[in-house]
């Protein structure tokens, strides 16, 4: 039974985000997303080291898939300069393995407070000086810059960028047709500004990404739960993402530990019908 | 050694939330922060129900120690009507508990989204409701209501006002000099809008705390470190606090079982000394 008003999204747009079963290798999830029916597939970086990433994309390609993102690129902060050179060299080759597997979009986790340091507006300022150096790598590859703003409670380890109005501020400062943002609904539900700063994402949204948040939350990093399991209003959000025009991939991307213990077909049949139920 | 530029705040402001060792009853509670040589104590609702809360009054002051605040009221989403009476009953009953203690300001965790609901704006709107239907008894009373922002990862089940600017736009809305804010660095820190927000707050800061976010954070209820053992600007949102006229007492407020086992002369003697160095 469908719980939100309006019309489901179109099955079509789902994508499965391989984290959301973390056991399978990418040939496995890339079978299970073809046996599901699906047309995406989100693939993680660390997921491609063994075999070459090329290889992988054939692989995608001939299961009749397409990789809706490539995560994660970002994690820019560092102490010292040389770090920093270390960290935009490595988000280049990210570039450059997002278009071998033949997608558009690099998903950023742009990374938190500098060991040893408080300097949370230093680390806001690395970030926007990392985007702005791999703009023109990115533009001659055809890929595109998603900042992802993750949820506070991520702030110090993970990203500086808190809110989709950061997300949209930096953006703004990096002014460039080639970085966006990627929104996800466990990210940004609680936000009183949210829905504004979608609007303000209007042009600029380069991914969307369900899941949702359960109460309690079991767990910081492992406690996300299936759409409809939590208190999101999932379907409110989709629909003003899609009113400012996107229409590409939806990903489901869940990092769960009894999610991951699922078997994987058992996951995409449930995760098909709580994304018609409640998305 | 001193971590940060400018003079520390006055030792006299520093006081002991009584849950930074909740092992201890309140009379223990209070025996150490007066052995300690502060002038404030921080207190809870649920460690004044074993006497009559005037006994309890009586003996602070006896000690020769005032209450900062009396934690907690609010928690005012409810799905059904009587519920929320219920809750507003209980808040009327703080109020008198807050006044019994001699202290001015009830703090006010607000409350999360009612169970089986994903309505968050009907949430904060029950939250508004709830604020207006207390005002007058604490006015009466003399005691101040201080909207203490939850961090985000809070807001499902904690409380719905996440930010210190939605704690402002609720105060805005109540329009009663009686509703101000209590700022925690904990849950404000990551926000980019924090420093402005603070501003903002002019002449309504009600209650100001204290601790660190520690990388990485333990525990999501129970993660709280002492102050310079996290990443937190502590003495920057102190002084700006400070430059918006706050100058009453700053509570140190740490849930943490490390803390919790550590004996309480011993978290004493730490917290002065880290309030001085990093506060």
């Amino acid at each position: 039974m469908r719980q939100a008003s309006g019309a489901a999204p179109d099955l079509g747009r789902l994508s499965f985000n391989q984290m959301t079963c973390d056991p399978a290798n990418l040939s496995e999830a890339i079978a299970a997303t073809g046996r599901a029916g699906l047309n995406w597939i989100g693939v993680w970086r660390h997921k491609i080291k063994d075999a070459p990433v090329e290889q992988y994309g054939k692989q995608i390609k001939d299961a009749g898939l397409r990789v809706s993102g490539l995560c994660r690129g970002g994690m820019f902060p560092a102490a010292a300069a040389e770090e920093r050179q270390r960290k935009i060299d490595d988000n280049l080759r990210a570039i450059d393995e997002a278009a071998a597997l033949g997608t558009d979009t690099l998903v950023m986790v742009c990374g938190g407070v500098p060991e040893g340091s408080r300097d949370l507006d230093g680390a806001r300022q690395m970030v926007i000086d990392g985007l702005g150096a791999i703009v023109p790598h990115a533009k001659s590859c055809g890929v595109r810059i998603g900042i992802e703003p993750l949820h506070p409670m991520y702030a110090a380890d993970r990203s500086v960028v808190s809110t989709l109005g950061l997300a949209n501020d930096m953006a703004d400062q990096v002014g460039s047709d080639q970085v966006g943002v990627v929104i996800d609904v466990y990210h940004v539900w609680w936000d009183p500004d949210v829905h504004r700063e979608i609007e303000r994402s209007r042009g600029r949204i380069f991914g969307f990404h369900v899941c949702d948040w359960l109460v309690p939350t079991p767990h910081m990093l492992m406690g996300r739960g299936m759409m409809g399991d939590g208190v999101i209003e999932i379907a409110r959000l989709r629909q003003e993402v899609d009113a400012q025009g996107y229409n590409g991939p939806i990903e489901c991307e869940i990092f769960n530990q009894a999610v991951w213990e699922t078997p994987i077909d058992k996951t995409m049949k449930r995760m098909k019908q709580t994304f018609v139920d409640c998305c």
